[in-house]
């Protein structure tokens, strides 16, 4: 390995290779390149698997499928994604292979490229999946983190140059959202790092990269949950269970869990779950019994799973007059969310968020300040704890809903 | 016609019947029955014409139709109504004639049934669609204005008994939202009517029980709009000329109305649109143009026109991030709302609003007190006045989108 001399050189180490979808990944040696301008290049310590990763991997083909099917039955042009332009590319390219996954991650920083004066060698960091340039609209705004200039990246390159930092034998292996941290070294954006405390645990603070800020994020920033109130989650992975740890922080006083994966329930009671709820056994419409058992629905509902289909059922299990829906799963496959009319007209409102509106730089620290405090809870979602080696474990115990986050340590 | 003895007795007066979809109404001798308990009689003395009463008096059948189609197509028990009760007898019962519209009126209380302590013969009041009866869930709520008692009434009869309080020879006469005013006399609720003073102008302020109000309440409660920033509106009838005017009052620096009528641009202009566009006139598709001349999008985006796909063109028109569009009309057709997720997931909300999220008894003596001091606009809304012998003509000029407001004064 290269130590950071006037100019650093290139790395040769391992990486978690997803050489195409659903295929096990196989750790392979890469070449990382140095940081380009404004760029850092990170010792990944560790890392958690989230559910993104895992839709990315295993149906980047279907959604592509799906998509073509989609646009085959439907007048395509109706179906406009031009306001999410990222979006587009993700339709019709091919599947981006080979790729290196993993964006929920901890680190070290190992070298530092040109113009870059917020990190030095040796800064503890968290990766982000969708950065803060602090300069453009949205990042001087109060009421967004959309940055203009780092948002979700989803070509598999670089935001600065559309490239890629990761080779092997000269070839280019893509990234994923700009941080693939399942490699023991990765180069991100220096606006897609946030510095954190040299005594912050660092495998167990990796799961503030994603989800579980995430979570925080719908329940706090977006949906403001009020004292008193009934909150609907439905899927409860790290990302609802993480609105459930809000809501409960907020006072929410019922907060309904619903899943169709009944080992759910027992572990969900501990982030805040006042009652569970499987579909499977419901004899009536999972939305008529929320209706029922909440006397005209919920005052906030999560669709935590990704399904637009679930989108509108959320949005059916909220109450007329403040009924607030808000979403935070990327769909696999139908990408259009459809809602009768009156939904709307009777008072509610359909909300999304990326990452919890939260602005990554300005304002992870404050939860890593919580976590500090015992405020919020952030072991209690790590189920499993890997070595690098065993990285298709955590996939396969994702795909069988039997952890909440996996996370996976890197050699020394 | 009948005093206001120990009990009043059913009044004999001339009401426009509307006897069947889209076939002109025709002034007859109707039977107006005397208050039930906790409902009041008005002398009618103005009525406005707003485009609901033409939507439901034009395209009941075409509803049913299009309805049944859809319901064809689709799996129904998809589309839920559910949520929005009131929606399920419009879709499956035959059009509800014979019927007397209107719902925008201004009248003098006649008499008044048992039980009603809030209003005595003589009293000057507004009828409103959707009432308040200050006891609910919702009433007593500051965030809805859902009231459970006294919601939308689609059914053409009254809240209290289902019946109607109208009959020719005996036959039943239906109702439209519980208010009926193109009718010398009428039976609402006590719930559905709001005291005015004295001296406000009768033959004006009718304006505000629906549409006006809507607009800015839509702007003000519902979008909350801020200083500074950029509106866009869909549709410059009423609803969307009083979006306007809330929008310039509440300092918004660029308000931008899209109608395909170019007849509009110019009186647009009074109420603070700053620009006009016409889809017509435009080589690419709208929410583009809007895109591009607002860096992104617009901050809101109001859909004023009652149809479904022009709430997925709203929401593309605005900003990532805090992009907010309200949906304020009732949809003709397609009652389905479909969107990208992604626009949702980029930080976009959709709400929707009945009424402007106004309290009718709490709110609108606020909105009268502004048009007393001129801080609201209601005369430039009124193209038109009308005898009651003329009320077709009303209907003709709003299909013919020639008018804004027309004001049918009844006989003295
Ligand atoms: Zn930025
Ligand atoms: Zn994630
Ligand atoms: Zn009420
Ligand atoms: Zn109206």
């Amino acid at each position: 390995m290269s130590s950071t001399m006037n100019k650093p050189h290139a790395i040769t180490c391992k990486a978690a290779v997803a050489w195409g979808p659903g295929e096990p990944l196989v750790i392979e040696e890469v070449q990382v390149s140095p940081p380009q301008p404004q760029e850092i290049r990170i010792k990944v310590v560790s890392t958690s698997l989230c559910r993104s990763d895992l839709t990315a991997w295993e149906t980047q083909v279907i959604i592509f499928l799906a998509l073509l099917a989609f646009c085959l039955l439907k007048d395509w042009p109706g179906t406009d994604t031009g306001s999410f332009p990222t979006m587009r590319p993700f339709c019709f390219k091919q599947a981006i292979f080979p790729r290196i996954f993993g964006h929920e991650a901890s680190g070290i920083v190992e070298s530092v490229g040109a113009g870059v004066t917020e990190f030095i060698e040796g800064d503890h960091v968290l990766t982000v999946f969708i950065g803060e340039c602090q300069t453009c609209k949205h990042c001087r705004s109060v009421k967004s983190n959309t940055c203009e200039v780092l948002g979700l990246e989803r070509r598999g390159v670089m935001h600065s140059d559309q490239q890629t930092r990761f080779s092997i034998k000269g070839k280019p292996v893509y990234h994923y959202c700009a941080v693939s941290s399942f490699s023991e070294y990765t180069v991100v954006h220096s606006g897609c790092a946030v510095k954190v405390s040299s005594v912050a645990p660092l495998d167990k603070i990796c799961l503030l990269s994603c989800g579980l800020a995430a979570g925080l994020g719908a329940a706090w920033n977006v949906a403001d949950i009020s004292k008193g109130s009934t909150v609907v989650i439905f899927g409860l992975g790290t990302v609802g269970l993480s609105v459930a740890q809000g809501a409960k922080i907020r006072g929410a006083c019922r907060i309904i869990g619903v899943d169709t994966n009944p080992e759910k329930s027992e572990k969900a009671k501990v982030f805040g779950i006042t009652e569970f709820l499987n579909p499977n056994d419901c004899n009536e419409p999972i939305q008529q019994v929320i209706k029922r058992i909440t006397d005209g629905g919920a005052d906030y509902s999560f669709e935590c799973i990704g399904d637009t289909g679930m989108i509108t059922t959320a949005l059916q299990s909220c109450c007329d007059g403040w009924g607030l829906t808000v979403t935070l799963g990327v769909p696999k496959v139908k990408p259009e969310v459809a809602a009768h009319y009156g939904l709307f007209l009777s008072g509610r409102t359909l909300k999304g968020t990326l990452f919890g509106r939260w602005k990554p730089k300005s304002d992870l620290p404050s939860l890593l300040d919580m976590y500090s405090k015992k405020e919020i809870m952030i072991d209690e979602f790590i189920t499993h704890d890997l070595q690098f080696g065993d990285i298709n474990k955590a996939f396969n115990l994702m795909k069988e809903g039997k952890c909440l986050r996996c996370v996976i340590h890197m050699p020394n």
